[in-house]
């Protein structure tokens, strides 16, 4: 079979098929036939100014609800996601994984955020409610965190994204919205929504969705969509296919063989009109889980107007630890960054204020690299290398090429309650003398000994070592959160 | 039989007790031969100041984190609670009831605040995070809360109060705090929970659990304490039951017969050693999912040192609908208020601050009534009731004896909404025309209609319509949240 | 004479037009020959929708700076303005002047705003500081209080309105704005700034000066603008003058006598270009104080492009304590209010968000009428009367056609601190039993005994009576902050 | 001669000696004859724990109101209070100098604080009410800024400290406190106000005055204090006097030649119970302007009971350039800081939140820095120095032993900006390539150009080169805020 999408859930039913099948009748053909032959250009155009002016429409910030979502596929930032969710993993420095999606949104003036969590989401809620409240998001603006919820009528866990959006519309229908904006809530990258807003309202649709050049390598599990030339939705399928499958609704009028068409991925963000999204969800799917894989081919099914809006900017859909580390890479990029926005004023990143001592350092070369507040560095080289927030590196360490995410206490508070609960606590949080560590990321709070090389030796691809503190993923070894990495260790 | 009291989930096991005697080997016995002689002045000593001074230990706020418990068990403040928990319901026009409580621990400079949530929380994790966040809790202070979220260990809600903390207490470890309050979250009293912790330090007890004079009327689901001359906890059994029964451990040194005792009621609110707590949920009791009937016999039963705070002011632990109609029929007394906490400036009930316009008044008779902010009050007459914020009442309305909880929006924006996706709306929020209302309590932004008549006509004391709007309990009746009562009805 | 207007402050030096006449050269000439032939309504067509869509131009709430002038001179609402500046002065119950303009500002989207005050600011900086600090303002958006300042470069108060902006540009030219939008801090009107920022920009003026049609009344100390039908200003003169004057500078290339033209009055609102006003308070006029008296005289003399916009809506200049009480009295008007904002949720006057109990009202007949919040009512008759935050009224007293201001602090706090330095403070603050009160304003804190009259008995139009505690102002009692009425007094 | 201290206006009246005469009756004796022989740790004894429990009084943060006193004395950190007050001087990379005094305050819990500001006070305005509303002052805190206004009763600048406290005490009597605690708003040291305030009370004197060993070196202008063994000040002359004068009022019953007596320094830092307070500067001394030169010795005249407060930590009162720079390079060490407090959890130092980038390094060396948030830090080295927030250094630049402020703004903004309304600016902000600079303090948003060498070449001590963009103050070199120092330059 064929559809997958982003899913939040994890313990979500992958028997879905059959109730879309069902209840929505959508016939599937195969259909190879297609040709390209328009040049790339034209798609491009709803990414451009309107024709109309924006007056004609209430203003963006009035009319459209953002909903962010979090990926419960537990698997693809594991073990940063051992014990918080995507969202709140820690990324240049400075900043989670969310930020940069709300950061969006405000700097989009689309200031009403609903947040849908519930897998590991205490430190993602945290995260949202203390930096957001009433902060930056205009007089009615807000960001209010939905987690799941047992109530009478429903007893169980938001069993996907479209359950959980179906689950709290009665609290997201509060404010009289137009259109609802769904967004993954750990994406990097920077898009003005206005400008899909303004597509999906000049083309009439009645969902719009937000597409990338399918040359792009991405996350194999988000579908691929045939546009004609009018950007129109013709068709789903999923890269692993050998053959692209069509959903047609019989009502549809659109011919797709008589138009020329392309490919484009879903980025997994959808504008879609409200009072379209409240018949999807309760009358014609009340039973799908998920958006890419249910609600969107049942809609084109049923004959809906699906666009699509091009994009081709930086945008990285962290699909596996080597993804997450790349992304950090490219902000220790000063010239021609491919993703600068930590950087730019006009659209900043946005994130929990903090008051932190300045980064003290005793001696250190530092090349390439990104310095997050209140770190202490000692006699250490540091170079092609994210340093979190409140690190310590002890004299004569060598970090190279690595993401060290920080730390959340500093090492004097730590020795006070050393003894308490837990062994090797002897060794203080941060990055010990001498130590030498090469492409790694270094989870929060872990406490790495002196003498330790973490270099990953043996050249191993993938290995699981989380008793020992550490798990080798795509070549990069991984020390995960807390982990006690004993002096002399070799890794 | 036996153990019951505040459950958090309404999922939970009821099969509890087996594991109770499979891990912790209580021996249970029948004694009725206990008498109580002494005095009752002497069994209150432990709520007078201590005998050495505070100096001899950590300050309060930075040594107590509090956890606030949500009742999940849903019965008791139904229909109230249909759509949001407990703590979240509106008490006295302008509060919510956690309010009280968190007031209470702000007053008492706890300020380390825990507040673990599940059912129906987005209203009450909303209200908490928007009013307490940052505001009048101090330089290192916090109202953190921790919604049921799903982890790879564990898929499951949260299956009690103690299966609660225990999931929780990894997060709950990361202050160096040297005791646990366990609180209800919806308990309506004013307490200096300073005074507890003073007597639980100098008692050097595992636990200390409030407890009130047995002969007030409570919810017979919380369990009553036999207390030696020493506010020692010896004996623990439900009110309903025939017989007590002792917990006694095989190691306790306590000879129960040889001293006096005497009966108390527990208020369900425990301070607990940070180390007791870590122990008896992990160690001793790893599978025990409530405290009150199955850790704290428990611990009793391991001989731990478990004592009893005696409180006698006012305390409403909302057990019923009723008890919820009179605790607000309190505020409404101007003189000798038995709850007037509420205008109390030393120790004011805190809550979400508010920018509304005044009250506007046409010309109102109003007796023995709190209005809340922003109401729009016609030719009306209002006796003996709580009217909640934004409360519109039209022309020729008399209101007696009620709880009228008020609205979220007033009435232009409604119009404005109106025909959108419910029937029934053009009859606006409020209260209609020439409508009368005695002995209800009408739920947020419900419509009732002109000419109503709510007046129990038929002297019912139990009835459930919600389909038409409104339940009847203990002859009170409750118009559901958003109901729409239509012209001309009379209940 | 001609030229006045309201200004900062209360030292300045009313010897101005000679700078005037030496830097700026303006020749005034008597013409009273102009005509007003054309219908007024073509005179409103800039205050309709621009003809080029809103796209062109930057964003409003990026481009134009928001600056709060106070005024200065302290006759006019005196004394209500012996301790606070009027933006300080509370109004409906709930609000304080300033509100008014802050919000008008956060509801057109302009959201940098500098307020420069310096006559008893201590009450409006703390009010401004903490109602609008991060709130409601979004991403960019600050209230930033400038209040006069010693330096060494100047050693002395700012000596007006145009006296302030100058010596406060350095401050105010760090964001890059287009225009500033003056705005005197204490008037009372809903306005769209986006309309007037539209029109200026349209017509590509220099300057444009919020007007009003001259008929309504109005402070005789704003100017009059007479304009041609273009809405451009030709001349200026003060209502009291017999005799129009012009400014015509010479390089002026308007011909007035050429053109029909109607008079209108200036509402001391002007939207500058950023470059015109550097040009004018440092170039052109660095010595002139005041903007109405001297820039715009100046400006329109150096032939720039002086408009006007036209506005018809309620406004209230509050150029008298009458002006101020019927103000007051609008407020408690509910159907066809003439200034119904404060319950406009669409455009909702923002201010300090509170936390107080709901008001309790023991027996109380209250007609037509505004109740703010947290007040205590005993058994009183309250009539067309603004009842203040935290007012007390005692049993038996009757208050009509009044305002009561209300309170900082509840009366038990009182009873703590009576006999610490002043006498009378056995007299509770608030109004006190069997008293009678008719057309008064009663300003905070006020302490009126048991059995007062004040009913202004003796019809006096003006009177000063502060050492007993009020004035008498166009016939209405003004009881002073803070004062004392004691037992049996009759006012 | 004798009396001088830190005097709040620069326009105060020197001849202030006769009023004290006139009004307080001071006798001065000549007394060279005291000696010192007790051993110095006696004196200590009032910096111990009070030998009674707290519990007897009521708790500090209820009792004690701050004030902070500015020193408006223009001359000791000229230039860089050009612009703005000496407690907005940014020091050690992330803080505000006024930082270190309130986050005494606020460590010492209490959490009522006035700042009373005057000279260039619009940036310390601003920073007090953005980082401190409502933020870590609990919940009844505040930090109040009260500027000097203009009032119909007095239409002049604060005189002085003590006119200033006298014009304000109106509005800081609003709260029922006991004890006032004066402070100098700039002063960098750490201090338990705890400790003060019970050694004040435990001796029941009317005020105490923190000393310091006399020995350290200091501000020449404060104060010497004579103290007998119970430390009690009999006596207060200038370091700059050869001779020691007493002040002893008629009624003093201390006999001088009695006791033992030891010399300490005023820190500035007074306790004053709040009647003493009101007594003194209404009654007794309503024309003295400050507490140093008038009221302390008057109160002592008076006969009152004055008591020291040793203190013996770091403390460094900014009496000059080379002691603002000192205090910047103690932040740089790490080991064994003499001020440390900056990366101290316990007693943190506070200061406006931040979202900032992480510090972006190409390639450098540092070594003994600090590096406050968001740098962008090119090929560079940097030595012994701090190098204050969105400081840009470029490419070849050398920087030691300097202070660098860092800038308001990022560079791509400035250039959005150039041309607008100054030259030079084609240099951006920061420190430009190739550029050398030693011993130095580069204030705020100095646009230092490429191959420029600060280094002091003529050795001079002390040169004013204000037109050329800096000053040079104990042979440091002083860049001026916003200096343009063109390419090539030498210094």
């Amino acid at each position: 079979m064929v559809i997958l999408q982003l899913s939040l859930p994890i313990s979500m039913d992958l028997q879905k098929n059959g109730s879309i099948n069902g209840s929505a009748r959508i016939r599937r053909k195969r259909s190879s036939k297609f040709h390209c032959t328009l040049p790339p250009r034209l798609f491009m155009s709803n990414s451009q100014q309107p024709q109309y002016p924006n007056l004609l429409f209430p203003s963006t910030n009035q009319s459209v609800a953002a909903i962010l979502l979090e990926d419960g596929s537990q698997s693809k930032l594991y073990p940063l996601t051992k014990k918080i969710s995507e969202g709140a993993i820690p990324i240049a420095a400075n900043y989670r994984l969310v930020d940069a999606v709300v950061s969006n949104c405000i700097n989009s003036n689309i200031n009403r955020i609903y947040a849908l969590t519930q897998f590991n989401s205490t430190s993602l809620n945290s995260h949202l409610s203390r930096a957001y409240t009433g902060q930056g998001l205009g007089k009615e603006g807000f960001v209010e965190v939905i987690t799941a919820y047992q109530s009478l009528e429903d007893d169980d866990w938001f069993q996907g994204a479209a359950d959980a959006v179906r689950r709290c519309l009665w609290l997201m229908e509060e404010y009289p919205v137009t259109e609802f904006l769904i967004l993954p809530g750990h994406h990097l990258y920077k898009m003005d929504y206005q400008k899909i807003i303004e597509a999906h309202r000049n083309s009439r649709a009645d969902m719009t969705i937000a597409a990338l050049s399918a040359g792009r390598e991405q996350d194999p599990n988000f579908g691929i969509l045939s546009l004609n030339s009018e950007n129109q939705v013709l068709e789903f399928r999923l890269k692993s296919d050998s053959e692209p499958i069509t959903f047609v609704s019989e009502e549809s009028p659109v011919k797709c063989n008589d138009v020329a068409y392309r490919e484009f991925s879903s980025m997994g963000i959808y504008v879609i009109n409200r009072d379209i999204m409240v018949k999807l969800l309760r009358e014609h799917f009340p039973k799908a889980n998920d958006f890419a894989s249910e609600v969107i081919p049942g809609a084109i099914s049923l004959g809906m107007k699906v666009q699509a809006f091009l994009f081709d900017g930086y945008w990285e859909d962290m699909r596996s630890i080597e993804a997450f580390y790349l992304a950090n890479m490219e902000s220790t990029k000063k010239a021609d960054m491919a993703f600068n926005s930590f950087f730019d004023k006009k659209s900043p990143i946005y994130t929990l204020p903090r008051v932190l001592p300045p980064t003290h350092v005793t001696d250190a070369i530092i090349i390439d690299s990104v310095i997050g507040d209140g770190c202490i560095l000692g006699r250490c080289k540091i170079k092609g290398t994210v340093v979190g927030m409140k690190t310590r590196i002890g004299d004569g360490a060598v970090i190279e090429d690595s993401v060290i995410m920080g730390s959340d206490i500093y090492q004097m508070e730590d020795i006070r309650r050393s003894g308490m609960d837990r062994k090797g606590l002897d060794i203080p949080i941060g990055i010990g003398e001498d130590t030498q560590i090469r492409k790694a990321i270094v989870d929060k709070n872990a406490r790495i000994g002196r003498n330790v090389l973490i270099i990953n030796k043996d050249s191993v691809r993938e290995g699981n070592s989380e008793a020992n503190g550490y798990m080798i993923s795509e070549g990069i070894v991984v020390v995960l959160h807390s982990a006690v990495i004993p002096n002399g260790s070799i890794i």
